[in-house]
């Protein structure tokens, strides 16, 4: 892989994240009517908002701490901590993005979970509870023998990439169809009014960003190279060991 | 990565793509009115069964083909023939299904491009022809440098997975789309008819397809070791050198 400098990637990557974040609340509050925790329509548009956050600004954030230049000297300890707390503020502001939208379905008498989109969604959802869990049990957990955090860890972190993809997959999904709805009302998406156009970039840009973050995570020279060493096996609670 | 037998990972990859290639089929037949090349609804149907056949399930075989056990002993050039063949395949069928939602779209007057769906299915036919392309050039023009080989070899491999990722995307959002198209002049999509189970479904198989073969291409086992081998700088018609 060409070698890129890290610097001018993560300065890059924290202005697209930015960028993805500020024209999701832009859209939710130019076009869709604002935010509002009520159960009304403005409640559904933190759905975006808090999807956007946790699932693909703060997951890649978490998924890249590793690669920080000035993360891989020292103990990795600090480093695990962080990137499993940075997982878990992403994990929370996804299930409140979940909770954004039953609630409005449920007020507004709408049904859950009918179309690709949730299914989807839902699915990535459950995968990343699923991969906190097993990696905080593995990997912070201090009874976890090390012959299960061996072979555990090349598959949390291939997970950790298809659980990306999928939240990028759902997102875009999630654009496409609410502008499909938004079409019946307004002016038609058939007809890319300024809505369709700047929701549909936002939906790129949140690709580019989710491909950048998997860039990040394959570049061999980024990689903290301590498979085998002592402190891959050092677990919490265990900073002196 | 925990070891799998690769005959049965193959042999389940066959039958899940037959399975999505089928489920596709039946769908076009038994509900959206079956298939034919005049322009008419019809002709849209061809759009997602040859995508799914082109952009996952061929493209997903030409990308496993360094993983088959035979294929790494004696003369990679053979696989590298077979890998560019069916990536060629796979994109003739790409392009084929393009044409059938474009003349199907301005024989019906219906706009081109606006959803982002299409932007996005469009952006991984794109990127394929470029990988494709630079690839021949790459590795079976026999002028190449091998430097260049060297250097360009890893960003194919990433390329490869992100290409598979985003049209992976492209049907979950395409079928999502087509299901709220259809809801307006059938059974809405939020009351989950069985046309829209079914579809949902094949969406989830499409993902599992996807998903199953970026894992193939991620076990270290099945990886042909051979990146700075003498066989690695065997361009075209230099099978004798």
């Amino acid at each position: 892989m060409p070698t890129i400098p890290f610097l001018p990637y993560s300065i890059l990557m924290g202005n697209l994240g930015i960028l993805c974040l500020g024209l999701t609340i832009y859209w939710s509050q130019h076009w869709l009517g604002g935010l509002a925790w009520d159960g009304s329509r403005k409640m559904f548009n933190w759905h975006p908002v808090l999807m956007v956050t946790g699932m693909m600004v703060l997951y890649g954030t978490a998924a890249l701490v590793y690669r920080l230049p000035f993360s891989q000297m020292g103990s990795k300890l600090p480093w695990k901590m962080l990137h499993a707390i940075l997982a878990l503020i992403a994990f929370i502001s996804a299930i409140l993005g979940l909770e954004a939208v039953f609630k409005f379905h449920n007020v507004q008498k709408i049904p859950n979970m009918y179309s690709l989109h949730s299914w989807l969604g839902l699915s990535a959802v459950l995968l990343f509870s699923c991969q906190w869990l097993v990696g905080f049990a593995s990997f912070l957990w201090p009874w976890t023998p090390i012959w299960f955090r061996a072979i555990y860890k090349p598959v949390h972190v291939f997970f950790g990439s298809v659980i990306l993809g999928l939240a990028t997959a759902s997102c875009i999904s999630g654009i496409n169809e609410k502008l499909f709805m938004r079409g019946k009302n307004s002016t038609s998406y058939s007809k890319l009014p300024a809505e369709a156009w700047f929701a549909n970039v936002l939906g790129m840009l949140i690709l580019v960003f989710g491909v950048l973050v998997l860039l990040g995570l394959a570049i061999p020279e980024w990689k903290r190279p301590d498979v085998n060493s002592q402190d891959f096996r050092q677990p919490l609670l265990q900073d002196a060991r």
